[in-house]
């Protein structure tokens, strides 16, 4: 089979590997109709996170149930289904508490072990009862689905949940002011993700023209395009001074978490969803302003099954707007350049028919 | 009157200073009937953090509203009332969203500005509407109030607040199992709070045998008596490996923060109230467990206004328990070195009869 292949910094091919099989009773190996390519991904591929040489890769992915292990129960070949970035046990005490991203029986899709990498046209996900989203109706009713609800659906294994989870651990709650720092496709999930929680005004930060259009589609009210200090300003002087009552914090840096902290209202929580790099936090100063810390990898499973697919089904939100590009497993190579040199916000991968 | 006034490291003595009037028309001032010695006022009186010489002390109080200035509206003179150790605006953001003790236009009454300080006959209360809360039934019910029940309601000042802001900021819900770092009066107050709150395992680390005692009755299951290390390892082998669902951190050092943050289920979050001395904390590291950090100076209007006046008057908490030792004024010397000695779990002071 096709799949993509991480070969050094800059270069991702695309190679015939071996078809997986699944390696555990407990896994299923799904055939993928739908991946894409991360924010995330974006680290390693320009060098700065490490990754090993011949690594599978990709994280999300939809598709159809092509086999199951014999002790999987709760999904069966020819199902349609979502695969979260990370698998997880469903039964421990971090995943009944809703934190199953980071089950200790569990890990990352992205951890580069052959089989699971997504972008590719068969994937393996092990402890497959604890982790995959079914969509109701199998691949009869997925054959219905138009190329928009294919990609609406797609979000639902990342960056729609992720979105979501920094809006979730943010408690935003009808009504609020909702800051929302990052401009990528999980930014601008965290935009859907507070207006759907009822958020009554949301600024978007974001300096690049199509991101801001998009976000402002998504429900964001204000669009703040200054950075640094002069986007703590800018926020200060649209909440007259108090700041916001919420903040979902997409990016990780040590600049964006600084701003998503300088522009919190006292007692504020904010909602991390960016992978970390080189943040710093003072305990001392967010205790005497009450501001809290949440967040980390997505609840995707939960979030799905809670709340959002039914929206995604219902069309009540179009997450999938986010991919503005699209190459099949082929062009891989082009589908991350597109992404590091940010001429794609997200870059779809159609990788089969349903 | 008769005033606490801190003079050097480890001496604080009373002397006779001018009764306060109301310097501001949004003020009050009231008459203290009892008021207390704070854990939190040892890191001062031990010389670890800074104080100015001559400056008034103490920041919990209860007491009869002798004065009151022009502009206030909703207390009199004869009303009974609890003092929170901050005041605050009632009416801005901060305040609306149930954060007062980090209100911009609000402040310390243990700044150490002179007829603020509650360990004295009489205290200006500044912004009296944002910040006292009015026990119903004013001086005439207060006089048939009992010694213990006048030692409830004076906790309600500040550590029973305490204890419950470290509660709610964790996000403490039924059924869970909650651990209590820190056996001072706070934590203890947090042992009422996780009970009260619905928790159905409370673990109490604690070192202290009096301690122990006072913490089981108020609701722990499991006493940790070691420390460090051993304590996570106690609290993991109590929690099958996983850690408990919600941490309160009422002490806030270095060493109890690790403790906290390492004795945490993955996706808990640790509500933490006590005041900052080197905490540090690794945000990368508790990304990848989902873990929260929340909490600050206490929301002591909010929580008394909301459940625990209420939970005190009709019995259903007992916080006055964790009062020790009692003294006049005159004896405040002897307040403080029992606290500093750790003969006193918390030093209650009669100022007044009712």
């Amino acid at each position: 089979m096709k799949a993509a292949i991480f070969k050094q910094a800059g270069q991702v091919i695309c190679e015939e590997v071996p078809k997986p099989t699944p390696s555990n009773p407990d896994e299923l190996v799904m055939r993928v109709v739908r991946a894409c390519v991360c924010g995330s991904d974006l680290w390693w591929y320009r060098g700065i996170s490490p990754r090993k040489s011949n690594t599978s890769t990709g994280h999300e992915a939809i598709g159809v149930v092509d086999q199951v292990g014999q002790s999987v129960t709760s999904v069966k070949p020819g199902d349609f289904i979502i695969v979260p970035f990370a698998y997880s046990c469903g039964v421990c005490p971090v995943c009944k508490a809703g934190f199953e991203a980071t089950c200790p029986r569990g890990g990352f899709f992205d951890s580069g072990e052959r089989g699971l990498g997504a972008q590719a046209e068969f994937m393996r996900v092990p402890k497959a009862d604890g982790t995959v989203v079914v969509i109701p109706g199998g691949i009869e009713r997925a054959r219905s689905f138009s190329d928009d609800m294919l990609a609406d659906l797609l979000t639902l294994s990342d960056v729609m949940a992720t979105g979501y989870h920094a809006a979730a651990t943010a408690e935003v709650k009808a009504g609020d002011t909702v800051a929302v720092v990052g401009d990528g496709a999980v930014g601008l999930c965290g935009v859907i993700s507070a207006k759907l929680r009822g958020a009554s005004r949301i600024i978007a930060l974001s300096r690049h023209e199509d991101r801001q259009a998009l976000a402002r589609e998504f429900g964001a009210t204000d669009i703040v395009a200054e950075r640094d200090q002069a986007a703590v300003d800018r926020v200060k002087e649209l909440t007259d001074g108090w700041g916001v009552d919420a903040v979902l914090e997409c990016v990780g840096s040590k600049q964006s978490t600084s701003t998503a902290l300088n522009i919190a209202r006292n007692g504020a929580v904010i909602g991390r969803v960016g992978v970390p790099h080189d943040e710093q936090v003072d305990p001392e100063a967010m205790f005497y302003r009450n501001l809290g810390l949440r967040g980390g990898p997505a609840s995707v499973r939960t979030w799905d099954r809670q709340i959002l697919l039914q929206a995604v089904l219902d069309g009540s939100i179009n997450p999938g707007r986010v991919f503005t590009d699209t190459y099949d497993l082929d062009h891989i190579a082009e589908a991350y350049q597109a992404m590091d040199q940010r001429t794609s916000v997200k870059s779809l991968l159609k990788v089969s028919e349903v």
